[in-house]
């Protein structure tokens, strides 16, 4: 139900094939973000339309909005939604040390304010794991502590030795729970726990690497996660969190490798066009991101030749499509001219429109790559690739 | 090109077919408003799943931004806004005298500031008729002078006065442009008038009847209208506007039994269910209102038991369809909780599916009007309709 098989290398680069309770995911593969159980501005037939066979939605939101016992009353996650393929829930640990407000963090887990009506609330690794069992993604992420970009070594050295702790109780939760342990009994903090559809779906636990951007304790992690499981997919956090870009490969050059090859990678929060073609070379399987939804929201959309702003006036009377080798509906259908109009008036579809093209560019992106591994032509391609996109010096 | 034929009738209420350059309108109809060449939060296929068969667009908008010369260059206004089925467009005559802001009228024309810039923009019969030729629409619409629903008799027959020269000028420039008299030479105020496509596409002309609530001068002048020209289809301005809904319903009364039977009558800037319904019994063919795209992005939502705000906290956990007897994609694939969530946590897609759902709700309601003509039911039909819609004491 969860495996992963590498179907094609071509140096560290990887094609493989991810198979999940909801349907099977080709990789490299590039997840859409749900923030709040949608993604930004498109529709379940949107995110079908451009290829997408796996998206992100975030525990910490739907947590607190609508609450998870909403989502689980109205059939759990993939119905609320409408999402018929896999899902996958962030553990809501990223956003409660990125997002503004007060938070107090000790053993047990962390007390944080929520941003929708400024309430007091608590998530430890139990509650994250209670709540993306309910929320009943195909792939549940461990609760960790997230460090900024720029943590000293004692500050990092902290982070993942709870991070490492808070990992072992969220395996154990999930383990109970996978068990029907739990039941319908309550559990901590007083909720209780309904199986999120019957018969249950199966979901999987995938650990979450931290270390900030020291090397030592990314090997050190990685090594005393696998020694503690045997996991069906591996995340690397805290990275793309502000530190220069060679830092980001470097630590991905030095863990990728001590990684077992049946075990997918994961890299979270990453990523820009050239960051995806980076981290497939360094042997990363899958991806998420809001760019693509952010970024086309604000006018700006990916294209071979690099980053193109259509509120630009040098579109104004240009007939050409977005992107001439794209098959999305914004770039089969409309006209530059017409999109640089809808940003220029504001008009809701525009924001639609570029958050389209920008998903598909980057489910493309990924498509492309695999074929390149499949045909073990990475490399040339990836030249190619970046010759193009980075030729306008724009990007 | 511009047949139109009343294929069925039950009382007054009207079944019938406008046939256009692009494409066949069967009547009732009701027109999605897309002013600004999108209707808003909706794309083209989202218009084409729902049934739209003739949008509406607005030559004020339109001309004030991007400007009409950039729509032709872009293929004119059906392949700007990829819209392969009829369009009509709205003259400027209402948004000039309706939007906020400084506006001098006399015999000529109407002088304005512009909602985008401020700068003074000048508007004739002349002027908003190349602007319409220009844009390309299947129906163009004669520029009016437009007075509030309360304005007294004096008034109102100034302005009628006002729109009926005006009208004798719109149609000699309709004319001339048809005659390919004026060509690529300048005409008024400069621009130059471009044909929108070659071959020209072809279009025709409707007058707007003025007359504020004043039956008499309604009468007088609709007999004027008719005196001056053979019309393709003839519109009732002004109403809507604030008057009472009983005198809308006596002006209808009194003045459509005046218009030849062959000639569809378009009631301008109608409407919701309810006024849809006591139009088409007093025999109107088509409308146009920003209702359901505006009501939508407010949550909200028609439905056969009267309008319902999905925002209220009774849809919180409603596993139910926000109209059960619906076939659009928002009903046939999201709950009423989901909705809720959507609308309640801000998010774009919520204002696409409420927007999607009342299109579809005001072209079914007109598809059902039209089946009950057919069978010659609409009377009682008609009282089933209202005893539901209205029950609940909320419309």
């Amino acid at each position: 139900m969860f495996d992963f098989t590498v179907d094609a290398t071509s140096g560290r680069a990887r094609a493989g094939s991810l198979t999940l309770p909801h349907g099977t995911v080709e990789t490299p593969v590039f997840m859409p973000v749900g923030t709040q159980g949608t993604v930004r501005a498109l529709s379940p037939n949107d995110l079908r339309s451009v290829g997408a066979t796996l998206v992100l939605a975030n525990t910490y939101h739907l947590h607190v909005r609508p609450g998870e016992h909403v989502v689980a009353t109205l059939g759990a996650l993939h119905r609320f939604m409408a999402w018929d393929r896999p899902l996958l829930t962030d553990s809501g640990g990223f956003q409660v040390f990125s997002l503004e407000g007060f938070r107090r963090v000790d053993e047990d887990g962390v007390e944080f304010q929520s941003h929708v009506d400024g309430g007091r609330r608590r998530l430890t690794p139990e509650r994250a794991t209670e709540i993306q069992w309910t929320l009943g993604a195909d792939i549940a992420m461990a609760f960790d502590h997230v460090v900024p970009g720029g943590a000293d070594e004692a500050t990092a050295r902290d982070a993942l030795e709870r991070t490492l702790r808070w990992l072992a109780r969220c395996a154990q939760r999930h383990r109970e729970l996978a068990d029907g342990r739990t039941g319908e009994r309550a559990v901590s903090d007083g909720a209780v726990v309904r199986p999120s559809a019957r018969p249950p779906i199966r979901q999987t636990l995938w650990p979450i690497l931290q270390g900030g951007a020291h090397r030592a304790l990314r090997e050190e992690g990685v090594r005393r996660i696998l020694d503690m499981n045997s996991w069906t997919g591996l995340a690397i956090g805290g990275l793309s969190v502000g530190e220069p870009k060679p830092v980001m490969y470097n630590l991905l050059e030095a863990v990728e490798p001590r990684i077992p090859s049946p075990i997918p990678r994961y890299l979270m929060g990453v990523g820009f066009p050239e960051d995806l073609v980076a981290a497939v070379e360094r042997g990363v399987d899958l991806f998420d991101c809001v760019a693509p939804t952010r970024n086309g929201r604000n006018g700006s959309a990916f294209t071979p030749d690099g980053p193109v702003n259509i509120r630009n006036a040098e579109h104004r009377e240009d007939p050409r499509p977005l992107d001439e080798s794209c098959d999305c509906e914004t770039c089969t259908t409309f006209s530059r001219g017409y999109l640089r109009h809808l940003f220029v008036a504001e008009e809701l579809l525009g924001l639609r429109l570029l958050s389209l093209h920008n998903v598909r560019y980057l489910i493309r992106l990924a498509q492309d790559m695999r074929a390149a591994i499949r045909r073990d032509a990475f490399g040339p391609w990836a030249d190619a690739w970046r010759r193009r996109y980075l030729r306008s010096g724009s990007a």
